[in-house]
């Protein structure tokens, strides 16, 4: 089984400004894949918070997935962070420097915007880390990038949830499938239980079914209470008889 | 000005299963009360990750607030981990034990659960590290713990947003607005931009101000764009001054 970090990087999610919605949509992602999402972290667009963050954790899994950080502005810095973090120099993508050129030229040709061309700023989006491969941005100008350093899978995707999502449906998630071997179900089911320090003692004797068993109460005033289960297996097929089989344990102990 | 992080633990978070509202909720409070909120990090129900990923993060700040891991079952496991962390025992609280039997007690009375009083999963919530001081949970039976310990303040809260929200507005608050000094304030204004990277020369030029501004690109279809001011000082009016002066250099630029 693979273990994932996610790492999203700005000013706007650890002051609260935005609520990071990003991350729990690829933990559900990795989740569905059969990979087991460690960590969520966020920091602020501080290179040494950045820099020392990624070095903690990459140890720790397999897989790290950045968003945020890569657009235009003097605080998207997550490249440069995480390029010296890994001892690589950043380069000029001769290809990703076309397609900004061509992304602006697009914008001042429908008007959008007053200057095409490059400029220092649009430039800066062009370096990525060297040997890193681009993911490309359908729609904004920033490309991401997918690094594979000694032995781990590193994603680097944009903040922004609408170029953040298509780049990973359609370039991290066929990379994620071809490296992972498993997995991962959760099913939820009502029992005719509220009280989670009733039903504890019950959950605590299936604890070797290998089923991670999780009361999901909603208070006292309700008369049931759903209890998440989640499997790890080769296949779905697998996963499913494991939950089913601790389903079926749980009844019978709470009906006896 | 005091540093902080937020610490959120529960497999439900790293696994997508629910979006992390309590993190952005508590980030935003500590802004508005001057604290610079540095990190929020996530991980699963694991003693060894809660443990190492606790205290790798506490010298970093002034302040950890954890959410989640406070209840009966068996993967609630946030203050045994603290405890741990900080070299300190779990000890019964009486007071707590007292209140949680009350609790029980009351929601047998009213019909609401079938056995009264105390069973080892109701038992293991009164026991708190030493030396903490108890908030008092207005909602259900687990108590908030408040650590000071060599310097820093840790408070561990509950994970559901219900109880963990009154726990935060009426206990930590107060003493959080005691220990900080400052305040941070942002105000976001919009500009006759649409261009990330056209502004973003100008606002490299305004960085000795003091002030962090940032653009809220909402792509190139609109005309404008909003930036948001953020500055920090001892009073909201110092904060309003300094962010009043940036925005007005910031129109002085893009007129010229």
């Amino acid at each position: 089984m693979l273990f994932s970090c996610i790492f999203s990087i700005g000013k706007e999610i650890v002051t609260g400004t935005i609520n990071d919605t990003n991350s729990s949509f690829i933990a559900s992602e990795l989740t569905r894949l059969g990979i087991g999402n460690r960590f969520i972290i966020s920091t602020d667009d501080d290179e040494k918070d950045i820099t020392e963050t990624f070095l903690y954790f990459l140890p720790k899994v397999d897989i790290v997935i950045t968003t945020g950080g890569l657009g235009p502005t003097f605080d998207d810095i997550t490249l440069a962070c995480i390029a010296k973090a890994l001892n690589r120099k950043l380069v000029l993508s001769e290809s990703s420097y076309r397609k900004i050129k061509e992304f602006y030229d697009r914008l001042h040709k429908e008007g959008k915007i007053d200057s095409p061309g490059m400029n220092p700023k649009r430039e800066k989006m062009a370096y990525i880390p060297e040997g890193a491969v681009e993911l490309e941005n359908s729609v904004g100008a920033a490309s991401g990038v997918y690094i594979k350093h000694e032995g781990k899978h590193i994603f680097c995707l944009p903040g922004v949830p609408s170029e953040m999502r298509p780049m990973f449906e359609k370039q991290v998630k066929p990379i994620l499938r071809e490296l992972s071997s498993g997995c991962i179900l959760s099913k939820t089911y009502e029992f005719e239980i509220n009280d989670e320090s009733v039903l504890g003692e019950f959950v605590d004797s299936l604890l070797d079914l290998g089923v991670h068993i999780k009361s999901l109460p909603t208070g006292f005033d309700s008369k049931t209470m759903g209890v998440r289960f989640t499997a790890h297996g080769r296949t779905e097929k697998e996963c499913i008889e494991r939950i089913e089989h601790a389903k079926k344990r749980l009844s019978e102990l709470l009906d006896s």
